[in-house]
This record gives C-alpha cells, structure tokens and sequence, in this order.
C-alpha cells in the first residue's frame, strides 16, 4: 500500500519518532502547527480513528503525549485534533497551545524534549 | 463553582443530552459547526481532558458518539477537537465532517437522531 505513515512504521520513510510500543507509533509533524506538534498513529494501517481497535490504549498514548508535551514546554494547555483529509491512516494530532520560547521547526531538538520528557 | 457545564451535570441548566453514565455526560453544542456536533465532558469538575481519570473510559465514550453520528447524519467522517480555551471544564467535541442534508441548528431533532443510533 503506498501509505506514506506505513512507510514511516516500516522505517521506509524517515521522521522523528517520540514513542514506540508494539501497536502505537508516535512522530512528529514535519508541518507543526506549534512546537512538539505530534502525530499518534496505529502501526496497523486504518482509515479512521475511531475504528481502530484498542481505541482505549491508542487514547491513552495520545495521553501520554499531552504529558511529555507539557513537561518539555512548559505549557499546560495541549490541544488535539482528529481530521484525517490529509492522509489516510488514522492519526492523532497532539500539540501544545502555544510555546513561543521554542522553534517549531526544530524537529530534532524537539523531538528530544518530548522524549526526555516520557 | 460557577461553571456552565457543571450547572448541565446538575440540570440546572437545559441541554440537548444525547448520552450519560455514571461519570461521563454528552449533549449537543449549541452553536454546532456541523449537524450534531456533541461534546463530552466528565461529570467531575477538570480544567483539562488530558487529567480525566478514567481517560481510557472517557475516549470510549467519545468513540461511542463518533459511532452513532455516524449512523445518524450518514457520514463516514467524523472530526474531534481537544481546545479548551472557551469553557473551562474538559470537554471532547465530537462532530460529522459535514451533513448537509441535516439542519445543524434543529438540536431537538439532532439529539433524538443520536440517541436513536446510539
């Protein structure tokens, strides 16, 4: 299937991954609406978010995020977003409100943060 | 506390409930973006979703509305947003891409469709 976010499970695509586990990747946004914008995906390919399975574990990821988010910007109000035009595999959009002492576009140091944060 | 969703919890004041148990309370916005759009909140007074206890069982009931709506409005899209900013009690939107056969200002009719998908 020529899924962009499979490609990234499979390591075809490179991006910077923040967490792991066996069913749920986490990566960031290579567009972020504000730093540490993360996107929460199951490793299996879906449509839809709400259609994947283990929908309790997958919230309790995107959770686990806001966390980090929080801890590495210093800001406690995180947002999410469930759309899914863009590309279809189900994601997650987690990003903090706002985090003007950080540089979006730093991906690699932001990617840091959120997993030191973990 | 003088917050608007708790006085919704207390039925202090009238809103178009579409689903509730013991710790969770979904009703209809009542300035929709589209037909149906539902928010989610915790009984329990939080600021934040991300500190709901029971976060697994919170997001099940968000699923469980995406589903109906689903049903209801006949779209297989559907959106949720976590912002926080207006209202200061956690609240989850929930709500179809679009319904454009449906009249997004007719909560009395878009609460019994829910309801009935539920």
């Amino acid at each position: 299937m020529n899924c962009i976010f499979c490609k990234i499970v499979a390591d075809e695509v490179q991006s910077y991954k923040v967490y792991e586990d066996q069913d749920f990747l986490a990566f960031l946004s290579i567009d972020p609406i504000t730093p540490g914008h993360t996107l929460v995906i199951p490793k299996e390919h879906y449509r839809w978010v709400w259609d994947v399975k283990s929908q309790d574990k997958y919230w309790l990821v995107a959770q686990k995020i806001a966390f980090a988010l929080r801890k590495a910007f210093g800001t406690e109000a995180v947002h999410s977003k469930v759309v899914g035009e863009e590309i279809h595999h189900a994601h997650i959009w987690v990003f903090p409100e706002s985090a003007p002492s950080f540089n979006k576009k730093d991906l690699a140091k932001n990617a840091e943060l959120i997993k030191n944060a973990l």
